[in-house]
């Protein structure tokens, strides 16, 4: 016999991002109006911790919300199994039952880290994010992509869980440093040169107002660039076809990063990365000529790099090959067709192999710099 | 400014339980025909693995499938974070890609285990529950529920994973030691008990022919256990309202759990448990007068404990507390209003609070087990 079991789609099936100067000093309010648990978690890296995690700890008492905070050691070295079943378990000792609602207060880290404990707690409990960083905000924080990384490479473990609600105060981002300011424009670029030209020139036109964190400049760059993130999310929410796009640098910026020990800061790595793969998508014929020229440009203009650096291009070959977009040991990358267009590989398909070769080739160009442009 | 995002639901949205007689011996053919992954993980328990694991293993690679099986030691024990990782840590050594799908063969462990695997295995990657024992053909398999244990108690870190599909065949409930055959039929009869009067009284019935483990008998057995649980997490797939009555004996149960370290039988401490929550009902007058008595009879024709161990009470209110079920600290039970009709709390809440003294009280009267008939 055969007994056919209906299994209904988990809610939320949309959400709201708030964009909006003053959007975290709102918080309390906005979630005493939506009710949306019984007992929060504010789970936040140290030093964030005390910057947003506290006041806002502070807020939402004041608003007679039930409120911990729970800090973890920051840095990507962190975003690991370890970590994640340490907060889970300081939650459990702390008797957060199934009505809590965890609220992600940080960078990409704290998202992924904090999604992931929420996406396994008690078998899911709602999250709250709140990025503080450019990264976060214009990439990590829309699309309910959560987890953590394992020796064998970023990412590796994890859960789709989609945010309850997402606020994002550009407010924040005055007091971001400048390393971390340029590694989410490397993001914002990424859009702009996949997804549309106009953004993509505004960009490099605006890049001396965003860079010195003009509110109203930011809330235009976050606000446009979750607009392009989320169109695209929302044609693909589980990374199967289309979404892919949104990888363009990520191949190449993932073996980077691995190679680095993740030193380096992932937008600086996926800035060098979109020069690799525009210059592989060139030598294939599926970039128009010119492309990395015109993104390096781009990248310049917002202060980022691309030089890829002169490591051991074999072991980089290995690291990539680890990657999850790698296809029986093909190397795969998303790839423009021109700035402000993704080239489709074929029906369904959005990722192009790229063989070992040609790869190691444009590697080595990359790391010269001097022919791209 | 705000930007809604579409959050569309994962897929499969059903999935089909296939029981029969063969079915184990079917499954590669019936892999091959639907074409899941490009590469299959068995995962499976020590002693299952060498009993179910190797031959579905040589005959999914005589049908040309690319498998490989992964066993791990037996026992709630190792139902953990820990051993997670390393069957993780495993698939991913042995390049396993998204492309992948896990299947579970063994009990309510390996469902448990290799389904939150699956679902956290790059964020996802299909699940075929293959369960061989009773109790997770009738209970664990079908639901999505995944997840382990930590030292704060069961499933307390998990996701709602649901399977791409479910095989059961009867035949391999021939080999299943009584105790394991005894516990799964605890579940049987708490479907009866709360769900379907007719079937509680067949399963008293017919429980020496069941007992002697024919195949016909077991296939209705689990057919039906399986439609009528299918039914309710087709109404509540994410355990916020009805499911719960799924849960009658379980508060109780998971406590006696605990106390003895796991080494009590789950279907063992639900029958135990389904006896004092009765009483429970009884006393709250929730559950009509008589059902405990009449749930005792039924238990015994099947040869399942209706007697709690005389233990620490206290140590038993402590551990009901820190229940899944427990709301701000009060003990909650899903209970029959009479047998084979579950009794609603109120708008869509199916849990009843039992106060502290009257739980003690009914507990010792259990562990007395003379006053019950």
């Amino acid at each position: 016999m055969k007994v056919r079991v209906d299994s209904p789609p988990p809610l939320p099936a949309e959400y709201d991002v708030v964009i909006e100067a003053g959007a975290l000093d709102d918080l309390p309010r906005r979630i005493t109006a939506s009710g949306t648990a019984d007992r929060y978690a504010i789970i936040s890296p140290d030093p964030v911790a005390a910057l947003h995690g506290e006041p806002l700890l502070v807020a939402m008492r004041n608003a007679g919300l039930d409120a911990e905070l729970l800090a973890f050691p920051d840095g990507e070295i962190c975003k690991t199994r370890e970590t994640w079943a340490a907060l889970t378990d300081r939650m459990l000792a702390l008797r957060f039952g199934r009505d809590s609602c965890v609220i992600a207060v940080g960078g990409g880290v704290a998202g992924d880290l904090a999604g992931f404990v929420a996406a396994t707690y008690m078998r899911g409990v709602p999250v709250i994010q709140v990025p503080t960083t450019l990264l976060a905000m214009i990439d990590a924080a829309v699309g309910g992509k959560t987890g953590v990384d394992t020796d064998a490479g970023k990412n590796l473990v994890g859960a789709f869980h989609p945010p309850r609600l997402v606020v994002m105060d550009p407010v924040v981002l005055g007091t971001l440093p400048d390393a971390a300011f340029h590694a989410g424009l490397a993001e914002a670029v990424k859009h702009g040169a996949m997804l549309d030209a106009a953004y993509f020139d505004w960009i490099a036109d605006r890049a001396s107002a965003i860079l010195q964190r003009d509110t109203a400049e930011l809330q235009q760059l976050v606000g446009r660039s979750v607009e392009l993130k989320a169109g695209v999310v929302a044609g693909d929410p589980f990374d199967r076809g289309r979404r892919a796009v949104l990888n363009f640098g990520h191949t190449v910026a993932h073996a980077l990063e691995r190679q680095a020990a993740y030193a380096l800061p992932h937008g600086l790595a996926v800035s060098m990365g979109m020069v690799v793969e525009a210059l592989a998508g060139e030598a294939l014929g599926v970039t128009e000529a010119g492309t990395a020229g015109r993104l390096v440009d781009g990248l310049r203009a917002c202060g980022l790099p691309t030089v890829a650096p002169a490591g051991d291009t074999h072991e980089l070959m290995a690291a990539m090959r680890i990657d999850k977009k790698a296809h029986r040991d093909a190397v795969h990358c998303a790839l423009p067709r021109r700035i402000g267009e993704a080239a489709q590989a074929g029906r369904g398909r959005w990722t192009h192999e790229v063989a070992d070769a040609m790869m190691m080739d444009v590697l080595m160009r990359a790391s010269r710099g001097l022919d791209v442009v």
